[in-house]
């Protein structure tokens, strides 16, 4: 699919036109590096976890991130009334299963939120998307499976629910259960960073708000993600500045670069 | 009112010498770029919001400024009784109401913060302005009114409830009710990085922790961190790094360039 | 004892290696650069605080770090369940008493945590250390002390509860009762960034995961924060970008940097 570059290039530009409101309910690790991410992008975030509040926010934004990074029994609350509602409202669900595996109140949050919020979205390490499926085994957030490990777990899992998976890692996978991509963009310093799983998400919800189609909302989020990690990798070599750099890099990426260097690969 | 660049470069010579202690009950989102911007600048943070310990620590800190970016109940007990006793002690009190007029939840805790608390400052958009006099109408945290349109609303405010109202944007305007200052200072990447209103806000803490007048001192706080902006456009065009060169700005800027570079315009 | 840097050098080629999970309670302003000093250094940081989870996590991570920084109740309530499995399960736990003296709330949780999951490491600034010695008197976060005003304290601290005293400041002092170490590695623009203390409780953490003797750890971890933050120095002299530069610091310092800076002098 030779058009796919083009495709992605008109989306991101149209984002920055939008420049769309996108509601995360995150972990605390990275809300800010999640919200200058979306900034530097040419989204809007706002970040807000009161239950009191999160329905009206949610009505006025173009997608709902949630992350479940740092969970605690009010948030996950507040994550349910969020997600329930964009769903109601028609405001697409991005979910980041953040440590899924790693521990049973993570493993069964992110599942029941899988089940009752119906996320157009679910965006995790391969870790994730494997304990969602029902395999254990994460160590802490760090993904100790392969990307390939996870494939027939995120094709399943999309199938089931009716949803997109995209498997973060060296190489993206992405699924609506039917249609695949393969990703290619990136840099290994992504890894050496607190919170780019987490970024990538956010990007994703606001790729998400401007693109009906979530999978290719997904597989564009994550070519224009991987380009600004390479953008970045042209700037330094160590992961503090690289962090910094990263969002300067989701600035920098322009639709031409998005044809230019776009490296996906569709399947099945 | 030539002498006003000299009167501000005093107040930031005497700030470095002071270092006061700001105390700050903030938001998630800008903690640790507030704290980092207070640094800079020559005060000394402190980030609390334990029920148990605030009156504690307001009584020993210069300010204390509380901003409701990212609201919940314990926090919001929290709020009025650190505003509360931060009154009784004569600390002067900073009120940053982020996102009034997007929920009910956070029209409602910033007036009643207003009314209860009596800040000395309230520094908001123009938006969250309109939003505490009783207009409605914000889009999530990003100001949808310019600053002209909040200036009456900003006026009646500080006249009502007898305190100075800071509204931030292209250019700043200043007001206790029957003084009025513009600040022209400042750059458009400021917009582009989170939690540049939330470091505003503390700046102008620890400016009114050595400052009695609380006008004088909103005015020279919006004129050092704008010119903190200043200085960080110089190094860099691209958001993330703005971010970073923004808090080396408050570092860098001086008693000199304050004399050399401030843009105001007393009204009126 | 000449042969201390080329032990130290041997254990950060070791947590090269194994990379050990680090589980972070910590406090909101730090837990984004915390992480990234941990991913900097070539550990791999968790930041997680629901109870219901801290148990699991704790039994998979190689230490635990405890950071009181922003207290709440059920934090609090977190940090003893975790702490406490720790202990349980042999997995060490650094103690960071952020403002012990400067409330009630903070020097009876610190206190209370040494005595009930008596950690392998406490490390804080002089005030702190005097504080959970009985002297009071801290100013916020900041050290109103001396590293040699609080050594007898962190002696006698050390011999009373069987552990290890790290106080950081311009020269940093470590203790187990008998051993006593100096070490002179660092910079004064650490003190103008915030959670440069928390950032070395955390590293500090990392090598005692791969370090079984407490001491040795401590004194290696504070070698090789105070090398990163030299090579920081070589970089920038404002303070927002040197925190940034920090975090590079931690990936550029190699063994054999800490064999050619390495500025110990061991005691008594």
């Amino acid at each position: 699919m030779t058009q796919q570059p083009d495709a992605i290039a008109d989306i991101l530009a149209a984002l920055r036109i939008r420049q769309p409101l996108v509601h995360n309910i995150t972990n605390y690790v990275v809300m800010n590096s999640t919200a200058n991410a979306l900034l530097a992008l040419g989204a809007a975030p706002i970040m807000a976890h009161a239950a009191e509040e999160v329905e009206e926010l949610v009505a006025i934004s173009g997608a709902l991130v949630i992350n479940i990074g740092t969970l605690s029994t009010p948030w996950i609350k507040a994550m349910f009334k969020a997600g329930v509602h964009a769903r109601k409202k028609g405001v697409p669900v991005v979910l980041d299963p953040v440590g899924a595996g790693a521990s049973r109140l993570r493993t069964q949050t992110a599942c029941d939120l899988v089940a009752q919020v119906r996320p157009a979205i679910v965006r995790g390490n391969a870790s994730e998307i494997l304990a969602l499926g029902g395999a254990g085994g994460a160590r802490g957030v760090d993904s100790q499976h392969t990307v390939a490990q996870a494939r027939a777990a995120a094709v399943a899992l999309a199938r089931t629910h009716g949803l997109v998976v995209a498997v973060t890692g060296p190489e993206d996978f992405v699924t609506d259960g039917q249609r695949e991509a393969r990703v290619r963009n990136g840099h290994p310093l992504m890894a050496r960073v607190t919170g780019t799983g987490c970024a990538a998400s956010a990007v994703t919800g606001a790729f998400a708000a401007v693109e009906p189609d979530a999978f290719q909302a997904a597989v564009a989020a994550l070519v224009v993600f991987g380009l600004a990690g390479e953008w970045a990798a042209q700037h330094t070599q160590h992961p503090g500045s690289y962090g910094i750099a990263l969002i300067d890099g989701l600035d920098a990426v322009t639709p031409e670069s998005v044809r230019a260097g776009a490296r996906i690969e569709m399947g099945r």
